[in-house]
């Protein structure tokens, strides 16, 4: 009954996770002992380490992982401590899975196409273009296949995934000239990344990987020509309209994108039942939180920028957007057929889109559409 | 530090909750002693009741606040327990409020609408027409004034309201007859609560307020002509296509829907601190998955509905939605005038709604449309 519970809690998910991890019988051993009423208490206060892709405290995304750490820590009673490092303080951005599966940090936080040169299915799980709304990809992820397919696809790893955030609906990019036609893109150098990236690749824009620390003096040097960074609330904490004036909209590559809370499977295995469920909870209310943010700080981002800072909005032409869709099939196509499991990831991503676009467009795009024609 | 902490934690709302509660000393030694390390434990597990507004087991509403519950037991290791009862079997739907004030339950589950009767500005914490969608909703509550105005209106009751679930887009409703024009409205018997229901009666529609319960019945033998519940989920569950035909979108009285938990405050403030931190990240973690599993199967419901039992879905013509946006303005206009309370409630949403739907319409709203035209 509680080992049932469990398993309707982490969704259908939690199968994988356990049938990987050879440990069955512990699991069912501290379940009974958790039924009899007694708590599996340590002995002593577990400390984890939590290690980062973002720059310390960088607002929204660097705060959503200190606050899914304190959930942790004050919820626990200080029985878990998790204390958060930021990039470069342990390790850097790049290698915060290979900590967490290492054991060198019990949890990581990040986005999971960072990790998509090991395991190209890894990009679906953050984002892929035309593809999901953050509402649209929590329903996946939770009551569809999502975190069933993430924790496979991890767990050879030792690493358990869950949805750690979602910055919402992403922009397309900061321009330092505007971009009219296609041909504007051709020799463009530009930061994006994912599979986003490779579609711009296709049409003529040498891609680059630029950290996230350097890329404001790379566009502001004329090093880059352009960047795709997150949306308002983030690319105006780093100042990219001093660098670049023409900001694009919508995020084709990004509709939205969900973060990635990382545990080591040995970790977690060792922590009492109770425990578990507090470090799952707080990643999901870190989840929710992180969008509820986004959504309320964008706009007076966005307004800060166009108002105070003379930053020109303007949206990507249909002849654009129609390329960018093209491409980005071909591209869809390549790495599914080259990497089974990106193709079981991205057919399972693709049947529920045809399913929930549906609703998606006779309910919300409806209200918001006839909201914006009487509010004017 | 712990102190701060924990008013970061409800957001800007717990300073009101605490400054109304008179508790402060008490909290403050709570905090001091958990500073220390010495977690306040209770010596015996606690029992809780959580009464709600729904049919016990509800798909989606019922089984949201039975999670909710799940969480609290399993994350506190049972050192609070709370079991959840339907309407009507501690007390009924209507009188939920009461006994989370009265004590009678220490929790509670509904919708704030359902209170309007004695407090006018409670069913903006549920939705208003033409309001906000749920991402938007979750920005102001959470990232807002939300939380705060919210339990200020509930202190003087002593009950500590949170966002406890939300629906997502809602549906127009089940109509036994076409609605082609505003005609069509006049005189029709209808089942929609709320603010939406005044509306609907300033354009003639005879509204009444039949419980979850007997709503089928009444539309299959003609005492009402139409009938709003929720969405495809939870109306296939219902069973409303065997009594009616024409299923109408959007739900332009209910672009989202908050679901409530409610706190008993006293009861709240018994609890030792970590505790509290439980009981309120369950509430967070309930709210935004039943957000993902309305999502996830609200479309597959109206797939069944249209594909194997002959429902029309329909969408209300321009002059129908004008005519819902103007009357909207009105009765909204009147509620404000006749009550201070919801007149800052409303200033604030209508403050917040001016700069969302901003953001909402330059990135997911451009996205969404996209989509659609490309991919058919």
């Amino acid at each position: 009954m509680k080992r049932r519970e469990f398993l309707t809690w982490a969704g259908a998910a939690g199968i994988a996770a356990t049938a990987l991890s050879g440990c069955n019988s512990e699991r069912d051993d501290a379940a009974s002992s958790a039924d009899a009423g007694a708590a599996p208490t340590p002995a002593e206060p577990i400390r984890w380490k939590m290690v980062t892709t973002w720059p310390k405290n960088f607002p929204g995304l660097g705060t959503g992982a200190n606050n899914m750490a304190r959930y942790i820590t004050e919820m626990s009673n200080g029985r878990l401590t998790v204390d958060v490092y930021g990039a470069g303080e342990i390790v850097p951005a790049l290698e915060v899975f290979d900590a967490v599966k290492a054991g060198t940090a019990q949890m990581g936080h990040g986005a999971a196409y960072y990790w998509q040169g090991k395991m190209p299915a890894a990009a679906f799980f953050a984002a892929f273009p035309f593809g999901l709304t953050a509402d649209e990809m929590n329903g996946w992820l939770y009551h569809g296949e999502g975190i069933e397919l993430w924790e496979e696809l991890y767990a050879p790893h030792g690493v358990i995934p869950r949805p750690g955030g979602n910055t919402g609906p992403q922009m397309g990019g900061w321009f330092r000239k505007p971009i009219e036609s296609l041909d504007d893109f051709k020799g463009l150098k530009m930061r994006l990344p994912g599979i986003g990236g490779e579609v711009l690749r296709q049409l003529g824009v040498t891609v680059v990987n630029t950290p996230g620390g350097e890329l404001f003096q790379a566009l502001n040097d004329g090093t880059i020509d352009a960047a795709e960074w997150v949306g308002p609330f983030n690319d105006l904490a780093f100042g990219f309209h001093r660098a670049a004036k023409y900001y694009y909209a919508p995020g084709w590559q990004e509709p939205s994108a969900t973060m990635e809370a990382l545990i080591n499977q040995d970790a977690f295995e060792a922590l009492p039942e109770d425990l578990q469920r507090i470090v799952e909870g707080a990643i999901r209310m870190a989840n929710a939180d992180m969008l509820a943010e986004f959504t309320a700080r964008n706009n007076r981002a966005l307004k800060t920028l166009v108002e105070d800072h003379g930053v020109e909005l303007r949206y990507f032409s249909d002849e654009i957007m129609a390329a960018l869709f093209e491409t980005s099939n071909e591209v869809l196509a390549g790495i599914t057929a080259d990497d089974p499991f990106a193709a079981r990831v991205y057919d399972s991503l693709s049947a529920y889109r045809r399913d929930v676009r549906q609703w998606t467009e006779s309910s919300e795009l409806e209200f918001v559409k006839a909201r914006q024609r009487y509010l004017g």
